[in-house]
């Protein structure tokens, strides 16, 4: 009989956000009354309508497909040369950095993209993630092969795991061993905390000497405020030799059901095979894209390309404006409640210590039975997230002041 | 140093369809005046409009996000509901096959399911394929490291070959060896040829015998006009024990642009893990798509579902009329020229021998250079596809009929 990928059976069953819609659909049912109240502060996903300049654009494409001179078929499976562009202008070379418009490939989404990378990458690297960490980067790996089994906590044998606490402010230093690939997320999912740049600099100083890659989530980039923070691994010197970049419009343009995303491998960026023989990733993404993935709808990539527009870029703008004071209002009333607080600055999630010692799914039942509020518990984000819990600024204004009085109404 | 997945050096480095846009490029620089007239037959890509139903439901699914109360962020990886119930029903039940709503999952393209699909599958399976065959096939199993190099005819150590020839109207039959995994396509592509109930109900036969898995693409299965011919392997007794279906809007609806397509897995097709215990795929690919995909654009999802409407409905089979009445041009045509031409009739695809015994790039050029005319050589397609070359119906009525009189005045 044909066999199955047997590392899938590894996976731990209960997946984070399947479990809070179990608690959510169970206490929706027991109490209908107070479940009218409920806001949900748990899931990332944007809130707010799609910005007017990307409807405007999309509208429009949708019309060119409907007349066969400017009719659209297959295009480019990385993407539009016009995209491409904008991305490589707007974000990176406008800002001083060096990336080519072919360094960057368009897909429908960072988790895609951030989970199909490893199909370019062999399977004796040693991998290295951060705890608490986004589950997608543990999950891929051992859908890969690339572990053994979990332990209690749910810690997988054979990768190496980056602690993040009070005193790191979450945002792990360089190991002192080796490792070959390393996971970043900053503006970071689901902590908040924000790497500053001597702190990138000492990965890309560990990367360039390790000759490790790093791949750098930076789908929380546009909440970015405070000067002089990298919005981009590539505002590092060295990291065109040893990183990855994933960036996203869910969280930006508000792209979450409309789905479009990129990630940029430099050209220089060089990795060995099994005789040591240094050779560049770039073509073997190129070829994977080409190969397995056929491009992001023309639609969704005239919208995208309209987030550049002056018009854009002010929606954008208004759109991350209005997330960031959710954010401030929440952490604020996190504060006021004498919460450990961290995140909600330069990014959309409130990072909380637990109050008086409960654990984060007690927390999880106690802000819903409670307030009405849906949040995520940390434990869901690894070991180091028990004690903690996520609240994401993903709202309405309104919500958010309601989520924020009701903080104050706990009873302890 | 990070280790690269080194079986990506063993793909072959001129993919067909780049090695044909460099012959044409060639050859419009070279004789810019006949490249005025160049008609292009080769990739199968739709050229017509995209329907009314669907620019319709997709201009209110823009305006839809336009509006906080109606917006959508993430949906069901697996696809929304709506278009499930719509495909199970409409491709599936109404035809008297069991397809519950819940194993179909709405993917961004055929080419990508069939390629992901090796993602829940082990290492250990061994792999047929036909020849000629649609590339796609080969090299994912190529980049998963389940091949050794390639000949000098270019097939790969470890895969089974099952050969299409006129001898078998390049339908191959179940072979005497046994294989866990089949890759079949009726329509083909790129050969046209369509599997018969008897043929089909062969395979279906052999896998339940064997305990193989038919990974059954029915991309082209709206074209097929012949009564009592399976537009679905699931038309089949058994079939839901040993096969998964891939089908696509591409060339039905014209989204080859647009990017829609699904992929039926029953939830009693088993496969075994090392230890022999048969479990069921379907979870495994559930947590394939919910890890590793985030959903087609609600947008776009909306346009699919306009395509089950009765307007959709009917502007499907006007472009499938349209598509397959060039078909009928250009077969004839071809016929008439007196080659031995298969394919055509059910299918979008013509495939043709060569005449005289040139090869199959020495017909490409002699089209390029005489007839300013793109086909694709067979040989991309395998070394039984040597000898033969492939005439695409996506194409303008007005073109098919200039290829069809371009092909009398060929001089040999």
């Amino acid at each position: 009989m044909a066999f199955l990928n047997e590392h899938y059976l590894k996976l731990k069953a209960g997946y984070l956000f399947p479990e809070i819609g179990r608690r959510v659909t169970a206490f929706i049912t027991a109490y209908p009354d107070a479940a009218k109240n409920l806001i949900r502060c748990g899931i990332g996903d944007v809130t707010e309508s799609l910005p007017a300049a990307v409807r405007t654009a999309m509208h429009s494409a949708v019309d060119e497909l409907g007349d066969r001179s400017t009719f659209r078929g297959y295009g480019p499976e990385q993407g539009y040369d016009w995209l491409r562009k904008a991305i490589a202008e707007n974000d990176y070379r406008a800002h001083g950095m060096d990336v080519a418009d072919d360094e960057v490939f368009v897909s429908d989404g960072s988790k895609c993209d951030c989970a199909n990378i490893l199909d370019i990458l062999g399977h004796r690297n040693i991998v290295a993630v951060t705890d608490p960490v986004y589950p997608v980067y543990v999950d891929t790996n051992v859908m890969a092969g690339h572990t053994g089994e979990a332990d209690e906590v749910g810690r997988y044998a054979g990768l190496v795991y980056l602690e993040g606490n009070a005193d790191n402010g979450f945002v792990p230093a360089p190991p002192t061993e080796h490792v070959d690939v390393i996971y970043l997320c900053s503006p970071n999912n689901p902590t908040g905390a924000v790497m500053t740049r001597e702190q990138l600099e000492a990965w890309v100083a560990y990367a360039r000497k390790h000759g490790s890659i790093i791949l750098f989530d930076a789908a929380y980039e546009a909440y970015i405020t405070k000067p002089n923070t990298p919005h981009s691994i590539f505002e590092i010197e060295g990291a065109r030799e040893c990183a990855i970049e994933f960036r996203s419009f869910s969280k930006n343009g508000g792209f979450t059901g409309t789905r479009c995303a990129f990630t940029v491998v430099p050209k220089t960026l060089m990795a060995v095979d099994e005789n040591g023989a240094r050779l560049p990733l770039h073509s073997l993404w190129a070829r994977r894209m080409t190969t397995k993935f056929n491009g992001v709808s023309y639609i969704v990539q005239r919208g995208a390309e309209a987030l550049y527009s002056p018009e854009g870029k002010l929606q954008v703008n208004e759109l991350i404006s209005h997330y960031l004071g959710n954010a401030k209002i929440l952490r604020e009333a996190s504060i006021k409640a004498g919460w450990k607080t961290l995140g909600g600055v330069d990014a959309p999630y409130i990072w909380v210590e637990c109050p008086k010692g409960i654990s984060s799914w007690e927390m999880f039942d106690k802000m819903l039975g409670e307030a009405n509020v849906v949040i995520t518990p940390g434990a869901g984000f690894g070991a180091m997230g028990e004690g903690y819990f996520r609240i994401s600024a993903f709202n309405s204004r309104v919500n958010a002041e309601t989520v924020a009085s009701r903080i104050g109404t706990l009873k302890w």
